[in-house]
C-alpha cells in the first residue's frame, strides 16, 4: 500500500476489510501537497515531504472499520479518516519541533530541514487542512469533537512540558495527560466512525470506549517501551523520557513505592537547575542508575498489566456490537496493540 | 470596555450598536482560561496572560455589525465573533514565536516569558478553541470557511518566510500573501456575520467583499506605516520589514521602477548569505539607505493610493445593503482604517 510501512505483516488482517478506503485516505493526504500548485513550490515540496512519511494508519483504520459495523457505511468515512490521520501528522510536526528532534522514522524532520519557524507554520497548515476534511462530512458533532481533540492534544503536550522534572506527578495526572496526548484522538477516530455508520447512541458509546481504552493502552505501552527496549528497536534513544524530565507510569509507580529517596528523585534533583527550554544534559551515570532502578523495580511489568487491562476493556466494549469481519479486525488491532514491541 | 484598548476614541461610533455583544465576546475569551481550572494552574495562568491583552476587536465588531444588517441577528453571532477574535489571538502568538518578538502592545510575549515551545502549544490550543466556538454556531459552512481561513493564514506567514530576501516578488504574489495573512480573516469575519444574519446570498457576497477590501487596505497601510512612521508611533522599530528581508508594496513598486540597481537590491545582496533562520543583521548603513530610498521614491504615496482604492471599494460594497446604523458603523470603520496611523 502506497505510503504504508508494512505492506505485509501482522496488521494485514486489520486492513483487509477496508483496503480501498484506506488507499483513498492516503491519496487524499497526498493531494494536499498538490493543492499548492507550482507558484508556491517551496511550500508544496515541504508539504510533500511531511505528508509522504510512512505510517501504520491505525487511526483512520479505526474510523473506517467502525463506520462499517452497521452495514451502511457513509461516503464520508474517507473524509473523516483523512482528517484523523492529518491531525496525527500535524501533531508529529509540532512535537518534533518542540522536542527539537532531528529524525522521525528514518527521515529528517521538518524542523531539522527547514528550521523550527517553517515547521510551526507547516504544522498549523496541516491542522487546519485536517479540520477542513472533517467539515466535508457536513456533521457539526464530528467537527466539534475534532476541535476539542486538538485542544486536548495541545493541552497534553503542554502539560508534559510544564510538568517536566516535577516528581509529584500523580497517576491521575498521568492518565489525564495520556488521554489528552494520545487516547483523545483514538477516541475521536472510533466515535466518528460509529456516528457516520449510523449507530444507535448506546453503540456509539461502546465504540468510543473501545477507542479510548485502546489509546490508553497504546500510550502506556509506548512509555513502557521507552524503558524496556533497546535503542535499535525504538529507532530513538531508550530512556529518553527520564532524560527529558518526563515521568511516565513505571517511574510514577516506583516513586509512589519509594517516596523518600531513590535514583529517579536524585536524577531530577540534579537536572532541575538546567537552563529554561534547553536540553538538560543530565549526568549520564545518574540517568543510567535511574533507568536501571525502574527496570529492576518490577513496575515495568506492573505497567504492562495496566496496559493489558485497558486492552481487555477495549475488547469487552466490542462484544456488544454487530459480529462482523470489521469487528474481528478491531479485536485483532487490540491484540496487536497489546503485544506491540515498537 | 473590559479588555479594550480604547474606552473612548474614534472607534466608539463603530462599537455603539453592538456594545453588549462585544462585551459578551470578551467575556467568552476570558472564560477560556478558567476552563483549565486549578489543576493545570500553570496553563491557566499562561492562557490568562495571552487572552487578556487589549485589542481593538475590529474583527468581531465586523461580524456583530454584519449580522445585524437584516434586522434578525442570530444568537450565534457572539460565538462566531469569539472564534474570529481567538483566531486572531492565536495567530499573534505563533507570529511572535516565529519572529522571536519580545514584546507586543507593551506586554511580554508568550515565547519571551515561557519559551517558544510553550508558545507553540498555547497557540495550538487557542486555534482549536477558536474552532470550537465556531462549531457552536452549528453552521458547517462557517466552520469550513473558518478552517480554510486558518490554512490561508498559515500559508501567508509561511510564504512571507520562504520569500524572504527574494527580490523577484511580484505585486500579485504580494496581494496573495496579504490576502492570506490578513484579508482572509476580515473576509471571514464579515461573511460569517451576514450568513448568521440571514442575508440573501447576493448580499452575503457584498458583505464578504467589504471585509476583503477592508482587510487588503488594512495590511497595505500596515506595510506603509512600517516605512512611514517613527518607531515610537509603531511601538516597534520602523523599517522592520526590510530589515527582516520582507518586501512589501512600496519596495516592490520601487524595484519594478528601478530593476537594474537600487539600494534595496544592494541591501538584500548583502544579507542573503545570513545564517538559516537566524536574524540576519544587515549592515545598518545599507538598511538606512534602502529605507530612505523607498521613502524618497514616491511609492509610499502610491501605496497609500492603492489602500484608499481598497477603502473606496469596501464602502461601495456597502451601498447595496440595508441602510441601518450598523451599516453606518461599518462605513465609519472603513474611513478610520483608511486614516489609520498605528
Amino acid at each position: 500500500m502506497n505510503g504504508e510501512a508494512t505492506t505485509t505483516g501482522p496488521y494485514e488482517e486489520v486492513y483487509d476489510p477496508i483496503r480501498p478506503e484506506l488507499r483513498a485516505v492516503i491519496a487524499n493526504i497526498a493531494t494536499l501537497a498538490l493543492e499548492q500548485g507550482s507558484r508556491e513550490s517551496a511550500m508544496a515540496g515541504q508539504l510533500e515531504h511531511v505528508l509522504s512519511a510512512p505510517g501504520k494508519r491505525l487511526r483512520p483504520a479505526i474510523t473506517l472499520l467502525a463506520s462499517r459495523l452497521w452495514g451502511a457505511p457513509s461516503d464520508m468515512d474517507v473524509m473523516m479518516g483523512t482528517g484523523v490521520e492529518l491531525l496525527h501528522i500535524a501533531t508529529l510536526i509540532h512535537d518534533d519541533t518542540v522536542d527539537a528532534a532531528d529524525m522521525r522514522r528514518g527521515r529528517e524532520t521538518a524542523s531539522n530541514l527547514w528550521g523550527r519557524n517553517v515547521a510551526v507554520l507547516l504544522g498549523d497548515y496541516v491542522f487546519a487542512a485536517a479540520a477542513r476534511f472533517v467539515c466535508d462530512t457536513n456533521n457539526v458533532r464530528l467537527v466539534r469533537r475534532f476541535a476539542e481533540t486538538i485542544m486536548e492534544l495541545s493541552r497534553g503536550e503542554l502539560n508534559e512540558l510544564l510538568d517536566g522534572k516535577d516528581t509529584r506527578v500523580t497517576r491521575d495526572a498521568y492518565y489525564q495527560r495520556i488521554f489528552d496526548k494520545t487516547a483523545s484522538l483514538f477516541t475521536t477516530a472510533a466515535e466518528s466512525g460509529a456516528v457516520l455508520g449510523g449507530a444507535p447512541e448506546s453503540e456509539i458509546q461502546l465504540v468510543r470506549n473501545y477507542g479510548y481504552k485502546l489509546g490508553m493502552a497504546y500510550q502506556v505501552l509506548d512509555d513502557v517501551l521507552d524503558y524496556d527496549s533497546t535503542s535499535e528497536e525504538l529507532g530513538k534513544p531508550a530512556g529518553n523520557d527520564l532524560k527529558e524530565g518526563v515521568l511516565t507510569l513505571p517511574a510514577i509507580m516506583y516513586i509512589e513505592a519509594r517516596p523518600e529517596s531513590n535514583p529517579v528523585l536524585d536524577l531530577f534533583k540534579s537536572v532541575r537547575t538546567a537552563p529554561k527550554n534547553g536540553k538538560s544534559e543530565a549526568d549520564d551515570d545518574d540517568l543510567a542508575n535511574a533507568i536501571q532502578s525502574v527496570r529492576d523495580s518490577g513496575f515495568i511489568e506492573k505497567s504492562r498489566e495496566v496496559a493489558q487491562q485497558f486492552i481487555d476493556e477495549a475488547r469487552d466494549s466490542l462484544s456488544g456490537l454487530p459480529d462482523t469481519e470489521e469487528r474481528a479486525a478491531l479485536e485483532t488491532l487490540a491484540d496487536l496493540t497489546g503485544g506491540r514491541r515498537s
